[in-house]
C-alpha cells in the first residue's frame, strides 16, 4: 500500500471570461480525474493560508507537511535551487550580485549599471574556468541568473551559514569583509573563504577583456542572504516512509531532497508543454512496485500556461495530463494504493500570477470515504467530504491512510 | 436550559468492505440520530488536528475545550482522578497492571490471565497494608480498578513524572529499570523509589498465600505512563456552568474530573455491549432538572467492537444506542435544551485501532441552524452547515449557544 501524490502546478484557477466564467478545470476533458472524485473524498485545500499566494518553494514544503512560517529558511538557499543548482544538507548559499567598485574597493554600482544577463554569463563563464584552477580547500559553484544577479554554493565539511555578508548595501562604501557570526570553527572558515573569495573574484573580473568596454565594469561580486537547505526533519523518519520525487524543476526537487525524499529521474521530463508525462507516471508506477510507500510526482507545464496567459493550452495541457493519469489507473489499483491529485496552488491565467485562491484536492483508494462529488474542479471538490484543508493538513491525512502516524496520548 | 453531549467512543469508521464499502453509522438503524441531523447543525469534527489519531484521554480533552498540545500531562494521572484519587499539583500518577513474572522477573503475563477485580482487590489490599508499615520517602497509594489494572500515585515534594516505564510491553522480557528521562534530582529520585517499589511488590505480592492458587499468579506490579495532574481551569469557571459527567470508563471520568465536571455514578453502566443505555440516558435527563447547565454522555463500547473487528456488532451496537438516544429525546424538549451527538475518535473496524479521520457531530437544539442533511454519518454530516471543526471549537460554539461565553471586545 502506498500514495501517489500528484501536483500539478498552478492548475487551480479563477473563472475565465474567455471560458465562460469558468475555470480551466471545469472546461477541460478530464474523464480521469472525474473518476478519482468520484471514488474518493473530495474538498479544497488552501496550500498556506486563504488568500495568501504562496510561492512554488512555499506550498509544496507545505503540502510535504512543513509549515512554511516554522520552517521557511530564506531565499539565499532557495534561490540557488532555483537557478538549478543542488544542494546538499551542510552547502552554504549566497544571493550574489555583480557589481561596479572602485581600485580600493569602494562600491560605486551595486548592479554593474544592470549588466545584460548575456555579458555577466561571459564573465560568469570565466569565474569558474578560474575558479577551476583554484583552491578554497571546499567546492565552490557559481551562476548567474538574470542581469546582475547571480548565486555562490560552498559545499563541503565544516561550513556554516553563520557569517555576515559583504555587500555593504549602499554606494559610496567599501565590499564589507565577512565575519563569523558565531564563534565556531566552521564560522570562522567559511568566512575566510568568503574573503578570499572576494579577492579572487575581484582579481578575475579586473583583467577580464570585456570589462575595459563597459563604462561601469563589473569587477566585484557582493555577496549576502547565506544560508542553508531549510533543516527538515526527513519524512522518512516522521512517518517510517521511503518517499520518492518525480520533478523537473529545480526548486521542486530541491525542496524535496530538503525533505528527505529521493528524486528520481525521468528522461524526458522537461518542466515544458512537451515533457512526457507517461514516462514520469509509469516511474512513479515502478517506484510503488518497488519499495517506495510515498512518490510525489510534480507536474509544471499547467504552472507555464496561466503565467504565459495561455487559455488554450492550459485546457489542452490538463487534458494531457488526464490522458496520462488515465494510464496510471489502468496500471494500479485503488484497492490497493492511494492517488491523490491537487495543485500546489492557484495560478490565474488573467493576471499571469500566483493568487490565494484555495486549490481542489482529491483522496481515492481503499479506505478513502467517498463522498457524493463527481468532477475534479475547484467548486465540485468544494461540496466534498474533505470540507477545507490547509495544505500542512496533507500530508498527516494520506500518512493516517497508511497507519503511518503515531497516536498522540493514550 | 442546557446542553446533553453525547459522545460514542470511536464510533467513527472508515469505509468497510464487508459493509459494501459503507461505514457502520451508514448502515446501522438511526432514526433518533439522523433526527438530529435533520433538526440540527452537522458537520465533522478533527478531535484534535486533521490525520492525527488521538488517545482517548487527548480527544475527550479537546472536546472539553482544553488544547491537548498545550494540556497533556500523560495518561497516568487522568486514569487516577478517574480511580477516585486525589491528585495533587507535584503528585505523580501511573498505570498499572498486575502482571506474572518468573523468578527472576521475565514477564510471563502483562495482566495476570486477567484477574478478577475480586481477587485483584485483595491483593491491593495486601500491598496497602504493607505499605503502612514501609518508607520510601514519599506518599504512596495504589487502588486497583477493573480486573489487572491499577492506579499508583506518589506525593511528595521533589518528584517528576520525567521517568521510564517499568513495564516491557511484550511478554519474554524482564520488568524494565525505571531510568531518569532528564538529568535533574527530581527525575533521578523518582526513578529510584519507583525501582524500590517494583521489589516491594514483587515481594508482597509473591507471598501472598492468594497468589499460590492461581495458575497465572498477580506477582509483580508493571508501571507506565507517568505523568501529573493537567492544570486546567475549570469549566465551571471558564463558562460559569455546573457540569457532569457519565462514564463508566476510569480514563474518561479523569479528564472530566480535570475540567471540573462532577461525576455521576449510575448503577449499571459497565463501559461494555452490556451496559446499561437507558439508566445512563435516565441519568443525564435528569442532571438536565436538577442544576446542570452540562452533561457529558460518554458511551464506551462502540470503540469496543472497533478493536474487536466485530463489524456486525458495532452496526448492532449503534441501534441500541440510537434507540436509548430515542428514549431520551422523548422525555426532552428541543425547544429547551441541546442535544449533541458525536464520537471522540474515528476506531477503524479493520486496523482496530484509532485513526486521524474526522467524526461527524450534529448540534440540536432550540438556536441550532438547521441545514440540509438528513443523516447521521461520517459522509452526510460533512455536508453540512458546521463544515470542518477541530475538537476544542466544540465547547466554545455549545457555550455560545447557551449564551455563556464572554464577548472578546467591546
Amino acid at each position: 500500500m502506498g500514495v501517489l501524490l500528484v501536483v500539478c502546478d498552478g492548475m487551480a484557477d479563477r473563472p475565465v471570461v474567455e471560458l465562460g466564467r469558468r475555470t480551466p478545470l471545469q472546461v477541460a476533458e478530464t474523464p480521469n480525474m472525474d473518476k478519482l472524485a468520484e471514488v474518493g473524498s473530495c474538498g479544497i485545500m488552501d496550500p498556506v493560508a486563504p488568500g495568501i499566494p504562496p510561492g512554488s518553494d512555499v506550498a509544496n514544503m507545505a503540502l510535504l507537511g512543513y509549515d512554511p512560517y516554522e520552517h521557511y529558511a530564506g531565499r539565499g538557499a532557495l534561490e540557488a535551487l532555483g537557478a538549478g543548482l543542488e544542494l546538499g544538507p551542510g552547502d552554504v548559499a549566497f544571493r550574489c550580485n555583480f557589481a561596479t567598485v572602485d581600485a580600493s574597493g569602494v562600491v560605486l554600482d551595486r548592479r554593474a549599471g544592470r549588466i545584460s544577463t548575456e555579458k555577466a554569463s561571459v564573465l560568469a563563464e570565466a569565474i569558474r574556468e578560474a575558479l577551476e584552477k583554484a583552491d578554497f580547500g571546499v567546492e565552490v559553484e557559481f551562476v548567474n541568473t538574470v542581469q546582475h544577479r547571480a548565486v555562490l554554493v560552498l559545499r563541503g565539511e565544516g561550513l556554516s551559514k553563520a557569517i555576515s555578508d559583504t555587500d555593504p548595501k549602499v554606494v559610496g562604501k567599501p565590499i564589507k569583509e565577512c565575519v563569523p557570526l558565531e564563534d565556531t570553527a566552521e564560522a570562522r572558515r567559511t568566512a575566510e573563504v568568503v574573503n578570499r573569495l572576494t579577492a579572487f573574484f575581484r582579481e578575475v573580473l579586473s583583467s577580464h577583456p570585456l570589462n575595459k568596454e563597459l563604462p561601469k565594469p563589473a569587477n566585484a561580486i557582493l555577496m549576502r542572504g547565506a544560508g542553508s537547505l531549510p533543516e527538515l526533519k526527513p519524512l522518512g523518519e516522521l512517518y517510517g516512509i521511503r518517499g520518492a520525487c518525480i520533478s523537473a524543476v529545480a526548486l521542486i526537487k530541491g525542496v524535496c531532497r530538503a525533505a528527505g525524499l529521493e528524486v528520481l529521474d525521468v528522461p524526458g521530463a522537461t518542466g515544458s508543454y512537451d515533457t512526457d508525462l507517461g514516462a514520469k507516471f509509469s516511474k512513479a508506477i515502478w517506484a510503488l512496485g518497488n519499495g517506495y510507500d510515498f512518490v510525489f510526482l510534480h507536474i509544471k507545464a499547467t504552472d507555464v500556461a496561466s503565467h504565459d496567459h495561455a487559455v488554450d493550452k492550459k485546457v489542452w495541457f490538463i487534458g494531457e495530463v488526464d490522458k496520462a493519469l488515465g494510464g496510471a489507473l489502468e496500471a494500479l489499483s485503488l484497492d490497493e494504493d492511494y492517488v491523490v491529485l491537487t495543485a500546489d496552488h492557484t495560478t490565474s491565467l488573467r493576471t499571469g500570477q500566483h493568487e490565494g485562491d484555495p486549490v481542489p484536492l482529491a483522496i481515492a483508494g481503499p479506505e478513502a470515504r467517498p463522498d457524493g462529488v463527481e468532477r475534479f474542479d475547484e467548486i465540485s471538490c468544494s461540496l466534498g467530504c474533505l470540507c477545507r484543508l490547509r495544505g500542512v493538513d496533507l500530508m498527516p491525512i494520506l500518512m493516517n491512510l497508511l497507519g503511518k502516524v503515531r497516536r498522540f496520548g493514550a
